[in-house]
């Protein structure tokens, strides 16, 4: 069986935010993000795939769209395949969240790909 | 912005196990399950959809394929598509789990009968 204790992958590194992948599927991102104050990711898109963000640690400002909200831990935000997002630890203590992207960016991206006229 | 506060959603049923369901996805299940002492979820497996149970709070005693472990909060198993999976509260507490699923089981579907010949 594959089974993780999240707490023993959580780690932080002073240079960057940290994506840490707890399984490896061919169907789904599933992945820990870690930030320490100041750290974050710039606005980015997945065209085909629902990206959803859950903070398990510390707070986080997520921006979707145009709107940013900061998330407590215990709270989720979804965004829609497509919708330009970011985060960015703007707290002043490390933040820990869980993000899944589903269908697999890379899968979809395969599909794409087979159904190009030749 | 779709934000959710799970704590919020938790609810239980004595009379069966709950499925609560946070985000309406087209593209992966992201749900909240709900199991009082002695509740279950019955063998069960998606053909061509990952499974990802995350307990976060009490124990849940997971099966995949005829193995079993219990896990505890925090701990996070992976149930690869087509693997029959099954879960018990076997413990004396209130569980709660985040159970992803992707892609979103009816669009498999739907894609499979696209695909049938006429």
């Amino acid at each position: 069986m594959q089974i993780r204790t999240l707490s023993d992958l959580v780690r932080f590194d002073p240079e960057k935010k940290q994506k840490i992948p707890v399984f490896d599927s061919p169907h789904m991102y599933y992945d820990l993000y870690t930030l320490l104050p100041g750290q974050l990711q710039r606005p980015f898109a997945f065209k085909k795939a629902d990206k959803i963000v859950y903070v398990l640690q510390g707070r986080l400002r997520i921006t979707v769209g145009g709107e940013s909200a900061e998330l407590r831990e215990g709270q989720v935000v979804r965004v829609p395949a497509g919708q330009v997002n970011a985060m960015e630890n703007a707290a002043d203590e490390p933040a820990v969240a869980l993000v899944v992207v589903a269908p697999h960016p890379e899968c979809a991206e395969r599909r794409k790909q087979r159904k190009r006229p030749k």
